[in-house]
């Protein structure tokens, strides 16, 4: 059932993952460490906020470590792949049924420009196509509207 | 000027680059709250050795998030990649001359299997090529032996 946007606030996806699934220092509500990314529709794409802390800078301090841009695109690419999977079938996440869960078989990331820590930065996700388990999103990192790195991730369906 | 191996231990490839590139989260050793990898000569192959603790896990407890096998491979690379550049020039890196800084211009993560947490992991670095500017350098993540990931790492060297 869909809710409209001007009613509550709708959960991240992150936030509808069982919670044997919440653990993941990047994204899941469980982990007390770790940096919560949490990833929202915007339209047909994705789309998540974050604003990277100084002390996890790369070499030079003021730009994000490379690692951390990885992880951004990482956590938000299969929180999407999820996303785009439930909405092919007409589900929607967290409602109830058999949870689809989806692990990063590869991930692909261009750094195009030094990431900027202190700053919001926009990870975006959009579905270039669902192949039976295997979904592959495209992804991009933006500061101040400009593209910082790029992604191409291929997700696929776990099952146990 | 090479050193017996059985000499004194040779400096981490990380720890011989100057203090204002040492900040790194992933490996610097001026970054009090990073994980500090280090990385080594191996024959004509780069090593580091790396246990991750239990809070970086992924969604699942016991086995680490994306972003960190990412981290792994991306520090231990753009370290391998100036390594591989210093040693094609016949120089060793904290030689006193001019430092030769890499940056990633783009990393290919392959996941094969999950990766565990508290377990010594093993990072290995290839010299595929170099060309002017650019070297490419191939990564793996082995946990007993067992590949885990595989990445390929194009580094270009920096000039400010």
């Amino acid at each position: 059932m869909s809710r409209p946007a001007d009613a509550q606030a709708p959960a991240a996806f992150q936030d509808r993952y069982p919670e044997k699934f919440s653990h993941c220092y990047g994204c899941g509500r469980s982990n007390p460490h770790g940096h919560h990314l949490k990833s929202f529709w915007d339209g047909e794409e994705t789309v998540a906020r974050f604003t990277v802390r100084p002390e996890f800078s790369g070499g030079v301090p003021g730009h994000a470590y490379g690692g951390m841009v990885a992880s951004l695109l990482d956590c938000h690419g299969t929180a999407s792949a999820a996303a785009f999977a439930y909405r092919a079938v007409g589900r929607e996440m967290g409602d109830g049924g058999e949870f689809m869960r989806f692990v990063t078989a590869s991930l692909k990331v261009e750094y195009l420009r030094p990431t900027p820590v202190g700053v919001e930065l926009e990870i975006r996700g959009r579905l270039e196509s669902i192949d039976g388990r295997k979904v592959q999103v495209s992804l991009s990192l933006l500061a101040g509207g400009k593209p910082c790195a790029r992604g191409e991730m291929l997700a696929v369906q776990f099952r146990e």
